[in-house]
């Protein structure tokens, strides 16, 4: 599936072998991905898929044959938005790049039920079976490399300490972008999403961040 | 619901107002616990639960008229249990404090099933008419509670800076404990729960101790 992170949204689906064509296809995935948003993962069928977004069933049928398989490509094609509104076709280095990762999911967190769908794929989809299971393994793929280049640009500018691995802040960053959802509903007002993120981005800069980035920043 | 932190396992449940008896009780109870940590939330039904434990189902249906009244009272259990097996009946302080929880929390990650029943219910149980959403609210004040004992000893003894915010550490531990095993199911191999948990507690260190304690810990 094309999630590369040098992939672009024209890239997907590619609209020439496609029975809807390019313009109702890309209609289908943004309503698809705007009716599993608002009403979850087990909520939405082919039908109502077909009316929200004025496509006869038939035709849908015929490209998607099953909800499961919108859903798959639904989320790839979301996933390149919210990459290229991200980071606007470049990647900036070492805490900057991080920050351009903050605003890829603020853009996600202010999607009513983004997050939530996220959360739900992210558990249903490591059977290895499940439609997107592709989607899942890439997209975290798609993360580490992201984490590794942030670093790799961090250290050679001076920002982060040369000892800082990779793996370890994918790890941490995955459990937080997994636990934040369920967290918000179990805390409910107690809880801010955004005040969360900065909160956990704060840690990281505190765990890799070099103490001339740390003074300069003070300044 | 018996769960707040003064409560011990001989609380739970009162046993002399109950159909089944103290030691009945206590039997039916370690396995719904570990059932329900086998086979997962909705997999579990009280004719399973009555021949596992060996307890006639009318009798067990006369204490527990339904499964999820079994898994309330069984989580209450199962949490007091893990708190008196981690704390060994006193409170240390600071840092301390946060190894003692860890201490729990890896008897917990040893537990098969244990983890993932702890995450279903904390997404499950925020419907306020979950049968364990008492023991959800009551278990997350036990733990924010915790963090402020553990905060405030700390910053007496000069281990922890006098501006860390007890709600902030409650925020970032509740997203870690929750997101931890979606990320285990979601990175397989590539995770530890326990590396992962150890990297958490270096998080919080290095965002909230004292330049002091820091040094000690380096000596």
């Amino acid at each position: 599936m094309p999630t590369s992170p040098a992939a672009t949204a024209s890239d997907i689906p590619a609209p020439l072998d496609l029975p809807l064509g390019a313009a109702s296809t890309s209609r289908v995935l943004r309503t698809a991905g705007a009716l599993f948003a608002g009403r979850g993962l087990g909520n939405v069928s082919l039908e109502l898929l077909a009316e929200e977004s004025g496509t006869p069933l038939d035709a849908l049928r015929a490209q998607y044959p099953t909800i499961e398989s919108a859903l798959a490509v639904s989320l790839a094609f979301m996933n390149v938005g919210l990459q290229d509104a991200g980071f606007k076709g470049q990647r900036p280095r070492g805490w900057a790049s991080f920050d351009a990762f903050t605003a890829t999911l603020s853009r996600g967190m202010n999607t009513p039920g983004l997050y939530q769908l996220y959360s739900d794929v992210n558990v249903a989809a490591v059977d290895p079976k499940h439609p997107a299971h592709d989607w899942l393994v890439q997209h975290h793929d798609f993360i580490l490399e992201h984490m590794r280049v942030s670093i790799a640009t961090g250290i050679e500018d001076g920002q982060i300490r040369a000892e800082a691995d990779p793996e370890e802040l994918h790890r941490q960053l995955t459990v937080f972008l997994l636990g934040v959802v369920p967290a918000w509903r179990v805390l409910g007002e107690r809880f801010s999403l955004e005040q969360a993120f900065l909160e956990f981005k704060e840690l990281m800069v505190r765990r890799f961040a070099t103490p001339g980035y740390l003074a300069s920043r003070a300044a």
